[in-house]
């Protein structure tokens, strides 16, 4: 729900849309599957687009890398084709294999042209490293587990959890806990109201950094992030950014693969306000599709009709995609709690630092 | 071996290297794990770099997406680092998940400071759609598969089986059966020779566009190429290329990530001479490395040398390194035997289909 | 006009357009500006989409670099916006900023808004380096010789010269005299015919390569070539390849401008089987338009429907666009006649090498 | 300078260098042409890197377009290469074509071998639109202004005006006189300290939103910034971003074109903190070099040595990018004065609102 109103935190000009989350853009789902038991802090989320058959309906889509240190799989035929033909599932780095497996085996069971008469499908599967608070060698989710995201995805509503959920579970932000987290924004043109919607994996960042709507809340609650100097005892990371982001927008606006990279660039403007320079070790990767048009599939018609924003009128769309994205960091970040995960290793979450501060 | 000096076809103007192979390239090694039974025609092949953990001991590489119609696994990375960390593995398009999982198990198995201590790691997994000879959909390469062929690679010699092998199995190409080829050629630069070798999945184009040196093989063995028209049942594609095609590029010149992706373009010359245009549904990924450097990883020196050729002098290597990939797609063909795979469907070979020409 | 049919090479499988030039894609006009006396042999092309003022009506536009060793100028805008908003104008490599600025001038001339209510224009210059036949160090191109090709442009017809005329004037390809080349290509997708069509100027790759439909009539010719073997005294260059090429695209197809790029990488293709394999040296861009929409410009409406060809359908065109450049490189050397220019280096002409063969 | 001491803005964590300018970087020199009389209000900068021949020598360099709105010409070379072989011209849009040939012209007479033994020269020419002040139709920029500025900077010392100077002189930038800015930042690894210098012209960003070290400026001088809530009679540009920003990183730290790129990435960063989000009709372009190291020309070794960074102490290197982006671009700002251009258009110097402010 991003940051409700009576959250101290408040960010931007913009107007959010009726539950201030990514699923505002009609008929886009959003499913976790969150495991949690000792050293074992993961998980698995989905968002899936409209349509149930998004191989045979194809969205527009595209993809910006804004620092690669990354594994997400999926990006070079989103670059060539400009489509998404699957949901899009977010995990831990390790996990990316598996999860990409049951993506697969998800989608084969829904179209049997897939791999016969029909070219092969391409799933799309982002990561960040949770290794701090995850036994990420251990490789603990299951396709099994991705299964049951999905399939919760299908009948989701319009309502989820943010912060330490799915695949959120396990990352660190700033020197918090990380995780997921969402917001919308309408934009107006002409009289029509669209929306862009942003879901964000944070997992980014370094100590110190973080900024929420210019305040300097990083320098401010440098005491209460850091759990060492509260007494914890588990070993502290360098100040190296090995994290990474994920970045889903999602939009009603009719925009082009081209216009769709647009949004995406618009990424990097949203996680700088927040404190990201876009650390060496970071995986920041933005992808963004749109619900407006369906892409014909194989033995549809030769030539249609596409229906596309004029980008003379993109302005406010690029704006609120960064406003968006800034506010699902900071909605993860305040909706996350505190963890103590692997080998006893601690991230504070932001409400409770905040709550505890002087 | 490319294409042996008593072969009918001959390529190009430069000359081979000791076996004409990608394994010319000092202690670049390969190895097949084959699956053949019925349906199941398809198969892992690894490309193995010097060294035995290339996590700690990176090589220079870069890649070029040529046409991006693909699933290839770890381009992200390489792009923004400029480095390989893991052996390349090729299989089947649905297999990528699989194999991505049983790299990274290998590589865990072989530094535990991987997602740890350190960052993770990028496994690099190709593939290409054998879906008409094999059943593609059944998933039917393991993990256990995948670990085979990185273990026999450790300690392959320098030669190896080209053709309907490994990955190759179920590929086509042209028309005829595809799989995999491999050639080297020498590149002398004041007084010393250096070595660039090919290694290629081959599994694209149409029937009647093969070309060997000029020769318009294709429209001449159309008639033999075309099991319909010899008596053979099996359901024929139609003319889209659905197909795919990697290239892996190896040599010990010293040359940098941007040079690397030089060489990656030129696969684009060397495959359009054999009769590619990069069809629409082709997946066209060129990978390159350089065995020259080692970057230092972690906790290495903060400044340190790099051996690097002048632009000024990479003419050579740019030509070779086209006129390798050319032959290296004629000998995957050449040394394919005709194959019976999924519901009878078959590829003939094109030595059996040249020895068979009126 | 491409290959006449009486010509000894004739090109690919394709069926050519009316007049087999890229004047075939309807309204598209070409003009040269001709400079020649001494050492000065160069000049201006002019290739002119249709419509008047193009930075009110842009057009869907895409561009490749295929290697980048070139100064061609409005890439940038073209890669973001996807819309060429002024003629194309060839010429050699350091009048690129005189054309650029008689281009501004041209447009400022049409439209009174540019730099003023609205933002300012993006010329699209291209180039070669003619600098073996022309004095190219004495910039001689000058804004009126580029504003004279624009103007007759305006009214040109179908038919324009190709050869050793407008911007190829002072050009070598191959080993041969280079210059403007041009070809054109039926596309038909049910039941309705489009038409691609390729203007290139040809300034590349090394002496020996040249290739005519699998041909191998550079090896043939390479004693006719030389003219130091025939008793010339030119300076002859050594075996880099300090060329570049041109390649512009049109199209009535209706294809986006990620359509318009996967046009442009087929252009590759095409250079390859002409003998190119991108040389170290060279400046290899592809620049693609569509007249089939128009994008509606500042003040338009806020959403318009743009038609498109579906990616499924798209493999005919692919095929037709390395076609079409294939022969436009041929016809460039076909009709170029032999030239003597700078410091009396010569250039001998195809057609002359291969009517003297023995 | 940057930002003095007493000046009421301060930006970041990091230490400057010694005159906290690009010029810190050892041996870059500035240098500024400015023209202002009624209507032409517009300029050249020049910055210089070191060496006298950088066509000989050339320097690591790379670039990133942020937004591609713009016209920068030299890219296509610097991507392919990774080197800078001229001094980098700033101007206004439509001078692009003007600066291009006084930069040809300049290097001609620095090397005579260029366009005759040597390839052709790849001129750097940047822009921003000043249409709003400066009668940028009328292309009141001359070569001869250009090589003045190229001349002046050959001597210049380490010190140079900012704000509404040289390329700056038009500019207009988050609703205040835009113009050009520089700083610099040091970076400690193991003991060495290495730096990095920034220049901006400033030239983009929408009204409001100036932020400053996170401080919204821009809201809290909303009265003082907009000249017709002063009694200002100037025509109001709407709300859309047509600006740009060009931003020029040099460093003495040993860089790689693939690293230098990353650095040029994180300008992203530095200029959404500063209230960027990269409109859409904004320019937004960085280039970077590295004078450690100097890649041989023709005719130099085959092979060479290049020092190189290791990316994993790249860290503070992109933290330090962003935070001299940052302090250059508000310092363009507080060092603009107010400036009445053409047709009596107004923009307030930031300085002046300030203390205007209540």
């Amino acid at each position: 729900m991003g940051l409700e109103k009576d959250c101290p935190f408040q960010i931007g000009r913009g107007i959010p849309g009726e539950h201030n989350l990514i699923t505002d853009v009609p008929s886009v789902r959003v499913a976790h599957r969150t495991l949690r038991d000792g050293d074992i802090q993961t998980g698995v989320t989905v968002v899936m687009p409209p349509g149930g058959n998004w191989f045979r309906e194809k969205l527009p889509a595209a993809a910006q890398v804004i620092n690669g240190f990354g594994k997400t799989a999926g990006l070079v035929q989103i670059e060539e084709m400009g489509t998404l033909e699957t949901p899009i599932v977010l995990t831990n780095t390790l996990s990316v294999g598996t999860a990409w497996t049951a993506l697969v085996r998800y989608m084969l069971a829904k179209d049997e042209r897939i791999g016969r008469e029909s070219a092969t499908v391409n799933p799309v599967v982002c990561e960040c490293n949770d290794g701090y608070l995850n036994d990420i060698r251990g490789l603990r989710v299951t396709e099994e587990d991705v299964l049951t995201a999905l399939r919760e995805a299908e009948t989701a509503g319009r309502d989820f959890a943010e912060g330490d959920v799915g695949a959120g579970r396990g990352m660190s932000c700033l020197g918090f806990k990380g995780g997921i987290g969402s917001a919308s924004r309408q934009v107006r043109i002409e009289e029509h109201d669209w929306v862009i919607g942003a879901l964000t994996l944070c997992n980014f960042g370094r100590r110190g950094y973080l900024t929420v709507d210019g305040q300097k809340v990083g320098t401010l609650l440098k005491e209460q992030a850091d759990p060492a100097a509260s007494g914890q005892t588990g070993p502290q990371r360098d100040e190296k950014d090995k994290g990474s982001v994920i970045v889903i927008l999602a939009t009603d606006l009719p925009l082009s693969d081209r216009q769709l990279k647009r949004l995406c660039r618009r990424a990097a403007a949203g996680l700088a306000r927040t404190g990201s320079y876009y650390g060496n070790g970071s995986g920041d990767i933005a992808i963004a599709f749109s619900t407006a048009n369906r892409i014909p599939a194989e033995s549809g018609e030769a030539v249609f009709t596409f229906r596309q924003l004029s980008d003379d009128r993109i302005e406010s769309a690029l704006e609120m995609s960064a406003e968006a994205v800034e506010e699902a960091v900071i909605s993860a970040l305040w909706h996350a709690e505190t963890l103590t995960g692997r080998d006893g290793h601690v991230r504070i979450g932001l409400k409770e630092a905040w709550e505890a501060r002087k």
